[in-house]
């Protein structure tokens, strides 16, 4: 059986483009005792995968020079040689950017039920982009009712939950965007009271938006547009650090506005938060989720491409904001 | 009664100089109903003025010009029209840098016991400070045993009783400090079990103090020193925000290191202390201080001018790193 892959050519330093990419052909090996063979249906293209080719400061060893691009999917168990993974299983996991992924229970992030909710949504909402948009905005920012929720990426494959959550926890979301179209599906389809175009002048925009200041700050971007925000945050506000979409690259790291003075008389509080740190989690928030798919209140955009060898090209969109909601590649 | 008086004489940027104030004399009011009249016995100098002074951001407003500096200060009623203060009472409060204060209730801060513990110590380890190190130190910190907890400027009115307290915490403090002899200092008095002289490289003499890296950064000086030391946080590491003795002016906004990333990949906590929101918790702070006073448990470093001419030089000292303890002008 022919296993098409996308493997690691060279590291790059700042955004991985395609040229640091090569599509390979390889033949699937034999199942070993303890193995599985996931076939996989959608290969997730997520921003932090930046940080998995790249040599900078990550929470996880760079992807080897010639390997397989590390990347998670959803896919269907097609043959087994181990104890508990059956056949006609679907899983989310740790398949890589291929066809066929030879795999071991470590790669599994998640057993998917398939009559929850159509296949796609196990590798974005049910994915870590919801359990991310859910964690994260509960466990640190704690909205309360009334309060202003700012999402920076919010028309992305997280800050679309997160508006949508916020909303629903009475508190009123904000979306900062880079077109005034996406700002607009914001309100329309993702439950935010109002967005930013961050194209136009920051500072003004957020003063229009959010006179009060910010309640909690739900950050997927980093740097500049972070520096503004910060000067608008309501004292006691929270900050989730979630994601550096903004900065190219972190070598030689970048400068920027010092806020330790914000932090301090605003009395801020920051935490960062990776979604692999709350694993025990998942099965229990992406039923809530899910349930909320059911009962039709939690909308999900994907933008579903079906080439593999348009995946490296779609991660530079995603970093560039050419995405409208989960970056998918459908292979079946 | 002639009442000798430091007001403010001009506006400054950065750290307040001599020349910004100057000494007066004026004459003590007479007392309207609801007023008492404070004996000052000994004056605080803290770094916190500097904001009070500027118009920088900050949680109080600016000092008008002409107006006696604000300042806390330990002092004895001599005379009173207000209900519920009486003479020969003790108070701290905010009775700025003069001989006599015309104060109502709204300025105390707290009520003292002479008989608890040296009048001074009232303006520092049972004052703010004590109250700063202990407060931000368990609400934010939560040191754990066998935790490294790093403090910047170590041997300063806070740092001083942060080592004591994170030691009986069963935690590791490393301090610090701008010179060797303060480094002795903390080793020998303050509870510390390593220090840093930051004048030496910092990131190797962090590595060599923390080699299991810092897991709680009590934060007094901002700046680069806090750029170093979060590029050695550990994992889920606390990082406590009480104060930018390093940065000499915040006009305009100083810019360093982008920290969002060692923010989010090492999953830090980062919060801002102002201790003023924490008054309701005074009394019972201090209590459990002034217990570890006459247990022998907790020393502390006074550092005591006696002309309040030299108030403004005093502040400049603090922010050199010259003063050794909590910095006071004793009156009486």
């Amino acid at each position: 059986m022919n296993n098409r892959q996308i493997v690691l050519k060279s590291r790059p330093v700042g955004i991985p483009q395609p040229q640091h990419f090569e599509l390979v052909q390889a033949p699937v090996p034999e199942l070993k005792d303890g193995e599985f063979l996931v076939e996989n249906h959608y290969l997730s293209v997520d921003p932090a995968q930046r940080g998995y080719v790249n040599d900078e400061n990550n929470y996880a060893p760079p992807v080897p020079i010639g390997a397989v691009m590390r990347a998670m999917a959803v896919g269907k168990v097609i043959a087994s040689r181990c104890a508990g993974v059956s056949v006609d299983e679907f899983h989310y996991g740790w398949f890589g950017w291929q066809d066929y992924c030879v795999a071991t229970p470590a790669g599994i992030l998640r057993k998917i039920d398939p009559e929850l909710a159509p296949l796609s949504t196990n590798a974005g909402l049910l994915g870590i982009n919801g359990l991310t948009a859910y964690l994260a905005l509960h466990d640190i920012g704690q909205p309360k009712a009334g309060e202003t929720v700012l999402v920076t990426a919010a028309a992305g494959a997280v800050g679309s939950i997160v508006g949508q959550l916020a909303r629903q926890a009475g508190a009123r979301p904000v979306a900062v965007v880079g077109s005034d179209q996406k700002g607009e599906q914001c309100l329309r389809d993702f439950g935010y009271a109002d967005f930013v175009n961050y194209k136009q002048p920051l500072e003004a925009a957020l003063k229009r938006t959010c006179p009060k200041g910010v309640d909690v700050f739900f950050d997927n971007t980093g740097g500049e547009i972070a520096d503004t925000v910060l000067r608008q945050m309501a004292l006691f506000g929270r900050v989730i650090q979630c994601g550096t979409l903004s900065i190219a690259s972190w070598v030689p790291n970048p400068t920027g506005l010092r806020n330790d003075r914000e932090i301090l008389t605003r009395r801020l509080r920051m935490e960062g938060f990776v979604i692999f740190d709350h694993l025990k989690r998942y099965d229990d928030t992406a039923r809530k989720l899910a349930a909320m798919i059911q009962a039709g209140t939690l909308r999900y955009a994907e933008d579903i491409g079906t080439e593999i060898a348009d995946a490296p090209q779609a991660l530079v969109d995603v970093y560039a904001g050419r995405n409208t909601g989960k970056k998918l590649i459908r292979l079946r």
